[in-house]
């Protein structure tokens, strides 16, 4: 498989091998946003490529590539966004090609700004792993029946707040609002004092549909162009007060971080692998063929304020219970439309471990275990300048395709 | 008040006076949409007289008039928006002026198909009527603790799906989905046998924020646009299975309707009432000053296929027991950020007697009191090819403000 030999050097375990080739959307100081594919540790500039008219033969429009959000590109269609990153590789391992011929249009990533890689209409929230689920039934309802009776039957999700969603690298602002105190009554107003995140990871609608229209599972990866990692900051002591019995709002509505580079489907095509098994078994709506879970190995880190990152978490997207085929035929059996841009991230990636949990509530036990960092001081959620870092790849075969990293410092609010 | 005398004949009881001038989009067949103030039975083309240069002292580009949502136009501002609003009022009672010596610009409003006033970002639905939240609260939990311990703290809420808001006169297809039968244990898919509406109005975001602000309650109506009707429909046996603990999702998510005129909230300034006492005191950031409930009549009709519509419910908007302002300032208060064209949307309205009840559920007591159709016929819930029509408006000292209607008749699933 690992036959393709790129003349660009590419640092050794980079996410962004000549495999990958995400798409993304930077700027360089003075210059507007625009579309990039990002390759080792720098990114080509497509659209002086496209002016130039290589891509002319795959892509009708040279200007799709000058847009401030990738949305119009992708919904050119999968065999267009997939063409022309194949064209790229092709590109990147021939000399003489036009993008070695144009070697001026790569940049060092390090010298660019990276954007919210689309527009993004709705965000969905699923609730995916069996084991985060169970964590929190365990928790906070009962720890003999720590799983819902439509858990198994649905994949459980919620509508999000998309004008939150943010890239990575911007701080996020500590969340005020309402809690209640231990032994209290009354809930008073204050800054969450138990900020947590959320390891997840998103996918991006490629396609739209229309009103009253379902997706199938067979049908569902056609409509879902690419993968971004996704960081559901949670306030959970303004989201214990507030979420019965309509769900979570001001716990998660004040910013959500994800990675700037979009992977597409077909470049993590060979790190599927096959689910867990799902007993009882599922309404036939839901039921699926193939392996549609992907082997992502993921690592949550922690940095304190001038000391160095303590890794808190490794976790696995292969542990999803639902996978994505079931949550988007889900999500449309009603009919609901969706829309190229759209969002939809998984819910937090727990594995069995306790190592492998995706959240400080889990890992830290609400509270009750700390975690030691690497400077001496302890976290059973995130404190004032903690930088959460999350980073994600998968690796076959000598292969790696990853996700680069979603970051994010919180900081005092305003 | 009512002083003003137009020129152009406007039917009595019209929700369109010339103390109203709601915006809207319209368009003619083979002509883009664009934006329109509807004047009685009729509406006025705006960007004619903008090319014309009418607007030119107050509106700095004359082509936001001809763009397909009014996002554009909002975002000017209230000076610029109300500004337009006030000079056409001046010209409808002023023989000579520019719309005078322009009628052609005037259509009736039965010649053109009216749109989404706006392109919605994101989408809130409250929970703000303390008579509904008690009812839903008696069926599905306990009658002896019918309200939740937060929802006199808390303007309770939740994201909705924006993307299957749809304009008034579009059909609703009754959606499909995961219900579990009476005495079963386990789902089963099929249509939703549940079907409902639910009586309730939304506001427009007319002013963005930055992500860390929030806004009080005393500035919040600098922050709204205007009003619509909203009809939010409802799949209750969906709803059941699926809502616990994340709230509702595909139950909701199939189809929202809204009324296609935008009441701007200048319109329904004269209108302003007290609200009712909040007990136990809400907390300093959901304080407010002055009246910011609305006296605006509601009803509710259903009209059978080939029968004539029956009245089934008249409530009031002035009912809510959390206000527009306290429900921006709460949605606010975490720093989550607002964009022009958001909608929130106040929740069911029900008033005090069974009579007044903004949803079936309610009206006929989860089924158990069926109500009589002019045709002879009963309903628990909305039954294929019946059409739910919504209407609203103010009134006072001879001076009527209202927001036409909102209609769909549901059909059959794909």
């Amino acid at each position: 498989m690992a036959s393709l030999t790129p003349w660009i050097s590419i640092p050794q375990d980079s996410d962004f091998s000549i495999y990958n080739l995400p798409f993304g959307i930077f700027s360089r100081q003075y210059e507007p946003p625009r579309a990039a594919i990002a390759i080792g540790d720098k990114l080509i500039d497509l659209f002086p490529l496209a002016k130039q008219g290589f891509f002319d033969e795959l892509v009708p429009t040279r200007t799709v590539f000058a847009e401030p959000t990738l949305n119009s590109f992708i919904a050119l269609g999968k065999k267009i966004t997939n063409g022309v990153r194949l064209l790229v590789q092709t590109w990147l391992c021939e000399e003489g090609s036009p993008l070695h011929q144009n070697q001026d249009l790569i940049y060092p990533q390090a010298d660019v700004k990276m954007h919210l890689p689309v527009k993004i209409g709705d965000y969905t929230d699923f609730y995916s792993s069996i084991e985060h689920a169970t964590n929190v039934g365990k928790m906070f309802r009962d720890p003999e029946n720590a799983l819902l009776p439509n858990w198994k039957h649905i994949p459980v999700g919620y509508h999000g707040r998309a004008s939150s969603i943010i890239p990575s690298g911007q701080p996020i602002l500590r969340p005020k609002g309402q809690v209640v105190a231990k032994d209290a009554k009354d809930p008073s107003y204050q800054p969450s004092g138990r900020l947590d995140f959320e390891l997840e990871m998103a996918f991006i609608i490629g396609k739209n549909t229309e009103l009253g229209d379902s997706i199938s599972t067979a049908e569902a990866e056609d409509y879902i162009f690419g993968m971004v990692l996704f960081n559901d900051w949670s306030a959970r002591d303004i989201q214990k007060w507030e979420y019965v019995p309509l769900g979570p709002f001001l716990g998660k509505s004040f910013a959500s971080s994800v990675s700037p580079w979009v992977v597409p489907l077909e470049a993590l095509d060979p790190f599927r692998v096959p689910g867990p098994e799902q007993n009882p078994p599922v309404l036939p709506y839901l039921n699926y063929m193939g392996n549609k879970n992907y082997d992502i190995a993921l690592e949550v880190g922690i940095q304190p304020r001038g000391a160095t990152e303590t890794i808190v978490s490794r976790s696995n997207f292969q542990y999803m219970y639902w996978n994505m085929a079931q949550q988007l035929a889900h999500h449309t059996i009603n009919g609901c439309n969706v829309n190229v841009g759209d969002m939809m991230a998984s819910g937090t990636i727990s594995g069995k471990s306790e190592d492998s949990y995706g959240s400080m509530l889990e890992l830290a036990w609400a509270g009750s275990k700390p975690l030691k960092m690497s400077d001496g001081s302890e976290r059973v959620f995130i404190n004032d300048y903690d930088t959460v870092i999350m980073r994600g790849h998968a690796e076959k075969d000598g292969v790696r395709v990853g996700f680069g990293e979603v970051r994010a410092q919180v900081l005092p609010g305003k």
